[in-house]
């Protein structure tokens, strides 16, 4: 049974609110997040590949990085870390393919019991033409398939710390 | 004749806008915001003195200084560059005096005839009660006078640049 992924975006305003729960806790969850090689495994629709040009997830630190889908089209993303907590990231977000739009993104790390976690993702568009957009591209279903891989990814991080 | 500072902020959205025009062209303008020593000089308070930490006002950089007050008081704020292109600035911005509250904040350098330049700032926040309390901070008043400043010190740029 796949933990459900909620999405919510009310009308008027230029937030995205996402909560996802996964089977693992909230340090296996941010290494997760924060690694750049562990990134590239799980983030994104499955059939893309990601090629990684810089993750430096650090406060102050910046990324790129491009998915390549089966048909040889490429999509690149860049930003910066405003700030890499334990329990917090905050980092900025633009596609390449549509520039000088930006949005700020604060994905929030919460224990659960049994030693699961709560990430609760909040994103803030430019305006809420931008965030109707984001909406309407379909991004709901990467979104949700990119966290199905990592669900898949955590069992082998556990057990590769418990070693 | 000082120029008018227009900040707009509509009820029920996280946006503040503002427009603000200045008798000098968008390269002086776009300099005196970027970089390090010219922005010590006219950001914020007149009374206040500002320490810069790091100004890295490049694609991918970062920044942190404090402002203090004649009392003695210190408000410190950072965050990253997102993005900067000659006529356009993007960054992120927390006080930290109440961290954990992010802005994404950008700047578009506009040439107007007479080699003047308007500077439209374009900032949102991540919630609407962030964006009200930042209005009822009294931002606007800080606001104003740093660019009175910017204004004073718009011509002494240009004329070492034209020497």
């Amino acid at each position: 049974m796949t933990n459900p992924t909620t999405v919510t975006a009310e009308p008027g305003v230029p937030f995205i609110d996402i909560v996802r729960d996964f089977d693992a806790p909230p340090e296996l969850v941010f290494r997760a997040y924060t690694d750049r090689d562990l990134v590239g495994k799980w983030l994104g629709p499955r059939a893309y590949e990601m090629d990684v040009d810089h993750f430096d997830a650090r406060t102050g630190g910046s990324y790129a990085y491009t998915h390549r889908d089966p048909q040889g089209g490429a999509f690149g993303f860049h930003g910066t870390f405003h700030s890499i907590a334990p329990d917090l990231v905050v980092q900025t977000f633009e596609f390449d393919g549509y520039p000088g739009h930006v949005s700020l993104e604060s994905a929030r790390f919460e224990p659960l019991d049994g030693g699961r976690t709560r990430v609760t993702t909040h994103a803030v568009y430019q305006s809420v033409e931008d965030r109707d957009g984001m909406v309407a591209s379909g991004m709901e279903g990467g979104l949700t398939e990119g966290y199905e891989r990592l669900d898949e990814l955590l069992p082998t991080l556990a057990a590769s710390s418990a070693s």
